[in-house]
C-alpha cells in the first residue's frame, strides 16, 4: 500500500460518506496533506469553508489505517482509490461527493461487475407483488448478463440480489455500514454469499455501523455506479425515491415499476412516474431496452393473440356480423344488414366460406342463405354484439322490459 | 322537423357511422342532395370515390326517417344535428367522420353534460381492482362536478357509469347500438338509470343491434366528446386502447391508471403509459389536473406523515444516531461516533433534549451521558441503522459468524 491509499483509509475513518467540504480539499491538496492539517492544530484549508476542525479531530486516535487495510486483505478485499486500475470511474461524477475510497470483497472488481449494471431498488417493507416482480426482474435482468447492484437491505433489494444470483449473473451490494459487518442481521447469509460470488462494497471501513446519514449518502453511490435505476415499490418517502432523484440528477436513467394505486408501496414509484424523465417498465426487457445500447437492445412490443378476422377488411368484418349465428339468412338480408351491394356481399361469403366462418344452407335452388359457421367464434371483446337483442322499454325512460331487436 | 333533420335521419339508416366519403359529400353538397341521389339510379357526387352505390341503396326501403323520430321523441329524447344549439360542436374535430346526426335520451343535452367531461374506459373483463379502482376514480370525478362519459359496457365502463351516479354527479353513455337497445343486457337497468338522470346518445338510430365496426366508430365520439380519455384496465389489444389513441389524434389528454405488472388486464394501460405523451395518475384530483384550467386544479401532491427528525439537520441527526438506545454514553463518545466537536454535541444534545429524543443520565458530576429517550422511536424505513451488530466472517468470504460490530 502507497501513501495514497494509507492516507485515504485514515481520511475515511475523520470524515463521513458525502463530505464535500473533504472530498474538496482532497481535490486539491491531495488525500497526505488534507491528513497532516487534520492531524494537526492548525487551521484547515479554505475549501473546508467554515466546518468546525474539531468534528473530525474528535475521531482521531481510532483503528489505524493500517489495520484497516490489513483486516480487509485478510477477507480478501481490496481498497481502491481514485486513480487504481480498479476504480469505477463513473464514481466520479459525483465532483466533490464521490468517494474517497472504496472498500470491496468478492472475486469481482465493483469497477468490472458495474460496467453495464442497473440498480434495482425499493420499500424494505415490500408487499409478496414487488418481492415476485424483483425477482423476476433480476432473473431477467441477469439472464441477460446485466448486474443487477442494490443496497443489500430486507425487502426490495433482497429480492433484487437474491433473483441476481438465482439467474447466475452477477450481483453488487452497496453497503451503508464496513463490508464485514452484516446488517441487517437477518440478511448476513445472503451477504456472505454475494461476497463469496459478487461484490460487497461500501466507502465506510470495516466494522463501521450503519446510521441514517450514511444510507442516504450510500444511495449517491448506488445511483452514480449504474446505468440506470429501477424503483420497484417505494413509499412516498422512500430511501428509494432518493437513490432515483441522485440517478436522474447524475444523468442515469430512472426506471419505475408500476403497481396498484391502492397499494401504499407504490405510490412513490407512481409520484415517480408522473415525472416526464421517468420510464415505466414491466419487465427486464424493457428495463434492458433503457439502459442498453439505443437501437440494438430492444423490447419487443407485448402483442395479444394472432385472430382469424384480424386478416378481414372492414366490410368483410360488416358482411361475417350480418350473418346470424344458430339461424340461416338469405343474401339479400345479409347486404342490407351490412350495408354493402349484393355483388360484394356474394364476393365476401364466399371468401368468408374460404376462412371456414359461414357456410352455405343445403337448399341452393332458391336464393342462397348462410349460416355462420360454429367455430372459431367471434373475438371475446366484442363479439357479444351479433347476440344483441334487448332493448330499453318505448314507453318511457323508467320503463324497461327486453323484447327481440330488429337487424 | 324541418328537412335538414328528417335527411340526415334518413342518412344514418343508409350510411354506417364513421364513413368518411359520405361525411364529405354532405359537407359539400348538403344532406338533402346527398339523400336525394342515393335515393336515385345516378351516379354518386365525386366526394364517394370509388364507393359501389349499391351499398348503400341496398339499405333503402328499411325503416322510414319519420317513424326513428317519432320514436326517439316517444322516449322523450332529441335528434341533434350539426349546426342545432344543442350539438355538441367538439364533435366537429373528427372532420368528415363527424357524426352525420346523435341520437339523445336523457333530460341533459349531451352537450352540456360534455362541457366539462372526462372518458373513463377500459376492459370489460376487468379485475376487482379494475372496478374498485374507477368506481372511487368515477365518484372523485363526481364530487368534482366532471361529467363520467363511457360506454355502457361490462367491467371498467359499467363501474365508471355507477360511480358517478353514485357521487350524484352527471354521467353520458356512449352505445354502439340504438339508444333503446339495452346492449349488454345485464345493463339494461343501469342504462334506463343513466337515461333517466344522465345521456344516453348514439350515431345509430333506434332499434339498430351493435357490431364490431360499430364499437371500433363508437370509441371515436367517446375521444372526440371529452377533454381526456383515462383507461383504467386493458388488454394489450383491447378497444380501450382504440379510444385512447383516438382521443391522442384529436389532442386530447390521454392518462392511464396503472396497476400490477403481473395482471393482463393491465398491460394495454401500461403500453399506453410508456409513450411519453400518456399521464400516469392515480386518483380523480389528478385527472382533473390533467383536463382542468391550468394551474388552477392543481392535485395535491402525495405526503407522507410529518417526522419529528424532519426537523433536524444532518449534524443533529448524527448526534442522535451516535446516542445507543438501551444504555448511556458519554459525550466525549458521542462526539467521535457523530464526528462532531465537543462544544456543537453539546448545543445539538441540550437541542434534542428540548425535542424529548435524548434524555440526561442522573449522575451530572462526572462527564455527562445520555440515553435515547424511550419514544418516539427511530423511523420504521433506516431506523434499524443504530442496532446493527452483526459481522461478516473475518477468517473469509465464505465463513460468517455474528460479532459485536465496533461503533
Amino acid at each position: 500500500m502507497d501513501d495514497e491509499h494509507v492516507a485515504r483509509a485514515a481520511l475515511v475513518r475523520l470524515g463521513e460518506p458525502g463530505d464535500t467540504a473533504l472530498g474538496a480539499a482532497v481535490r486539491v491538496h491531495g488525500p497526505q496533506e488534507v491528513l497532516r492539517v487534520l492531524q494537526s492544530d492548525g487551521p484547515l484549508p479554505t475549501e473546508f469553508r467554515r466546518r468546525d476542525p474539531a468534528g473530525y479531530r474528535v475521531r482521531l486516535g481510532g483503528p489505524a489505517a493500517a489495520d484497516d487495510l490489513a483486516t480487509v486483505a485478510r477477507l480478501g478485499g481490496r481498497f481502491v482509490v481514485p486513480g487504481d486500475r480498479h476504480w469505477p470511474t463513473q464514481l466520479d461524477d459525483l465532483g466533490d461527493a464521490r468517494p474517497i475510497g472504496l472498500w470491496e470483497r468478492g472475486p469481482r472488481p465493483a469497477r468490472l461487475a458495474a460496467l453495464e449494471s442497473v440498480a434495482v431498488v425499493g420499500s424494505r417493507a415490500s408487499t409478496d407483488y414487488g418481492d415476485y416482480v424483483t425477482g423476476e426482474l433480476a432473473v431477467g435482468l441477469a439472464e441477460a448478463r446485466w448486474t443487477v447492484v442494490s443496497g443489500g437491505a430486507y425487502g426490495i433489494d433482497g429480492a433484487a440480489h437474491r433473483g441476481a444470483l438465482a439467474g447466475g449473473g452477477p450481483t453488487v451490494a452497496v453497503l451503508a455500514c464496513g463490508i464485514d459487518v452484516a446488517y441487517p442481521r437477518g440478511h448476513d447469509r445472503l451477504l456472505a454469499r454475494i461476497a463469496e460470488v459478487g461484490t460487497v462494497v461500501s466507502e465506510l471501513p470495516p466494522g463501521c455501523p450503519p446510521s441514517r446519514v450514511r444510507f442516504v449518502e450510500r444511495n449517491r453511490v448506488i445511483a452514480a455506479l449504474t446505468r440506470g435505476t429501477v424503483v420497484v415499490e417505494a413509499a412516498v418517502r422512500s430511501g428509494a425515491l432518493v437513490t432515483a432523484r441522485r440517478a436522474q440528477r447524475l444523468g442515469r436513467v430512472v426506471i419505475g415499476v408500476p403497481g396498484p394505486v391502492t397499494a401504499p408501496q407504490s405510490a412513490g414509484v407512481h409520484q415517480l412516474l408522473r415525472d416526464e424523465e421517468t420510464v415505466l417498465v414491466t419487465g427486464a426487457a424493457e428495463v434492458v431496452e433503457c439502459v442498453g445500447r439505443i437501437g440494438v437492445d430492444l423490447a419487443p412490443p407485448p402483442v395479444g393473440p394472432a385472430r382469424l378476422w384480424d386478416r378481414l377488411d372492414a366490410e368483410a368484418m360488416r358482411v361475417l356480423e350480418a350473418v346470424p349465428p344458430g339461424r340461416s339468412a338469405s343474401e339479400p338480408h345479409i347486404a342490407r344488414a351490412a350495408g354493402v351491394g349484393p355483388g360484394p356481399v356474394a364476393a365476401h361469403l364466399a371468401a368468408l366460406r374460404e376462412l371456414g366462418l359461414v357456410e352455405p344452407e343445403s337448399d341452393a335452388g332458391a336464393a342462397r342463405s348462410w349460416r355462420r359457421a360454429s367455430a372459431p367464434p367471434l373475438p371475446p371483446e366484442d363479439g357479444e354484439a351479433v347476440r344483441a337483442s334487448g332493448a330499453l322499454g318505448r314507453a318511457g325512460p323508467a320503463q324497461v322490459r327486453a323484447r327481440a331487436a330488429p337487424t
